[in-house]
């Protein structure tokens, strides 16, 4: 980067450590920071200082908060816990405003070829959780994936004894898709798990 | 974005400034930006204020700098000047590593159609510098748009009167490239400018 001055060289190696940003993305960054206003840049500056000061996990599901215990453990029905692997799974299945249960974030899925381990993620938390009773199903929504698949088995697998109902969320094609585009996997999981109109 | 807590919104918010990045692409910074350390997160924070702070124009050729006066302006030739659009056409055309004069940043091109006007660019600044002598060529290196050959068009025929070689960057099919993947304008300029081998 010796084509650009030291203070836009800085930024653009700083904006590049964000997820699919290369050089001439974070150039064109750098020079959009450069046409803010000085307030503007500050506020930005902020707000990046300010997400790691306030945001914490939820000591009760694992899930992004400002607080102790998050909004969604604070109002919702416990009795129904659904598993997902990150913080932004919960925020897409919040979205479809469908579910009205509270959520367990395991922060990643067994994995032992990346050396994850089942006591890497927060599989314990969930049995206490599911061992305090009340608890009438979980909802294992990690993703339809080799490692998503194998979590979910492998947490049912502990949870079953405990008497709990523990579901997966269905797999098959998407919704206002074409047959034609499916791949095969997913069409043959669509016919295997079909069900009766 | 209710759906956030409102560090994590905000963020998201000053993300979703910056050029082509969308709600998606937002969260995914954001999502980054809570797993860096706060030791990173204070760095990336401090070369957005540290970019505003430093960088100004140099008020010979209006490219970026951290002095009055560029390194580039410092340093080469100035009987040559490249005219270009922006600061970054600057970027592309060091990499180059052929180009040894110096360069006019004009901050924008004519564009009646947006309400810019020529005296709302750097077009008296470059005057001034031609006028102090010296100058044997101006190399107009403005995009290959309507825009871009309007303003080439319009600062030539300021210039020619005062005695001076006004050279336009050539046009036609990109290095490496394959005919018949040219678009019709760009193989058509390709023709009309053919040159004797």
């Amino acid at each position: 980067m010796e084509v650009f001055i030291e203070p836009i060289g800085r930024l653009m190696n700083e904006f590049s450590k964000l997820p699919g940003v290369g050089q001439k993305t974070a150039q064109r960054y750098a020079y959009r920071v450069i046409n803010m206003t000085e307030g503007e840049a500050r506020a930005f500056a902020e707000a990046i200082v300010n997400v790691k000061k306030k945001v914490r996990f939820c000591k009760v599901c694992g899930n992004f908060t400002e607080e102790e215990v998050c909004g969604i453990c604070k109002s919702r029905d416990h009795s129904v816990i659904c598993v997902v692997k990150e913080p932004k799974d919960v925020i897409a299945l919040e979205k479809v405003r469908e579910f009205k249960g509270v959520y367990h974030v395991l922060h990643g899925v067994i994995d032992p070829m990346n050396g994850v381990s089942p006591n890497d993620i927060r599989i314990k938390e969930l049995l206490a959780r599911v061992g305090e009773g009340n608890v009438k199903e979980v909802i294992m929504a990690t993703n339809p994936d080799v490692e998503g698949e194998a979590t979910a088995m492998y947490i049912a697998r502990l949870l079953k004894p405990l008497g709990i109902t523990v579901t997966r969320i269905s797999r098959g094609v998407p919704i206002g898709s074409e047959l034609e585009y499916a791949d095969e996997v997913t069409l043959a999981r669509a016919l295997l798990e079909r069900k009766e109109i």
